[in-house]
């Protein structure tokens, strides 16, 4: 099998959608392989290890991932818009992961820190990285938002930890109740949590803002 | 082995430290009875299968933090002290598990939430149901903080899981980065989505209300 063939895609796929279906753990490489339709052999071809799969898959989710939130982020709109584009298009997206799979699967970054971080330090680097560039990148729309007089936290940095978490926080009850209506609150929430309500004037709670 | 031996105790403990540590996929009956130094018949002697063990694991581990909770949150200080009480706790908690095994193992329930929603429906109910009465205790003493004067939220309900899920994000980032530091942020941010910095008058910022 040559590098050309699309086998390599389709085991990314496959195990992407295994890993947010039933988790890192419970996965195996036969099962991988069925899923992919490749022979188990190709799958060694490619991945040295179940955590080499890991890496590649995390990796091409966040480079797909980190795309949608550059061009949602570093647009031209007001930053507190362009914070309230992010949880509608996180909810949207976890809204199409529910229609095309039955459940609600959260963020696969989210679901690999909680399962591997104690196990993987491979794993638990790189999903560090990957959320520091998430809490960097809302960290500057936030910086923007308060030269602006339209945020008033004292760090950008923690407010911007602050509003990842509770992103991560709120999908997590999305997940567990398998309804993402839960993401609702995210806006009026990071608001609150950047002292929006009171700074940003008439409009930002009421939906002016994102519309 | 009689029902008055502690075998049955030795394997929930057994199971909620490989749990905490390797997740619930991870877990095998033949490694908690060797964790647990009883032999393998007795798991099946107490428990039908390793999902009525995740159980009885959440149960027990909820009753004790439901105790918890309960202490913290029923007191006669006034009802913010009582939440920020709730986060030092949780931290606290957190800072005992590193100490003990080298590595913020989280929330259990949060932890279980994640990696088990979409796989066992028994697991998620029980989750729910937990989540669901952490969040109506914080509802309370938020219902309190709000007819004092101290809270300005639209609903209660709505305000208590958006505490809850903020507190689940940031022991997520301590689980991912190992360091429960990143915990200090929830009482700031709990004022902040309570409305309460606008509301709670000087002092609640600075930390006199936790003193």
């Amino acid at each position: 099998m040559g590098r050309t063939s699309d086998a390599r895609e389709r085991i990314l796929a496959a195990a992407q959608t295994l890993i947010e279906l039933h988790g890192y753990s419970a996965l195996g490489v036969a099962e991988i392989c069925k899923a992919a339709g490749v022979p188990k052999g190709s799958f060694y071809y490619f991945f040295d290890s179940k955590e080499q799969l890991a890496l590649a898959v995390i990796d091409e989710h966040w480079a797909v991932q980190r795309g949608d939130w550059d061009r949602i982020l570093c647009g031209d709109d007001p930053p507190l818009q362009r914070l309230r584009r992010l949880f509608e298009a996180t909810e949207a997206g976890q809204r199409a992961g529910q229609r095309s799979c039955g459940t609600v699967s959260g963020c696969l970054f989210g679901n690999l820190a909680l399962e591997m971080s104690n196990q993987a330090e491979v794993l638990r680097g790189r999903l560090q990285e990957i959320f520091e560039a998430q809490v960097g990148m809302v960290e500057k729309v936030i910086a923007e938002a308060q030269e602006r007089g339209e945020a008033t936290v004292a760090d950008p940095l923690d407010a911007a930890r602050s509003v990842v978490a509770q992103l991560e926080g709120q999908v997590l009850f999305a997940k567990l109740y398998n309804d993402t209506r839960r993401l609702d609150a995210l806006w009026t929430n990071c608001l609150s949590l950047l002292g929006a309500t009171a700074a940003g004037g008439p409009g930002l709670q009421t939906g002016a803002a994102g519309e």
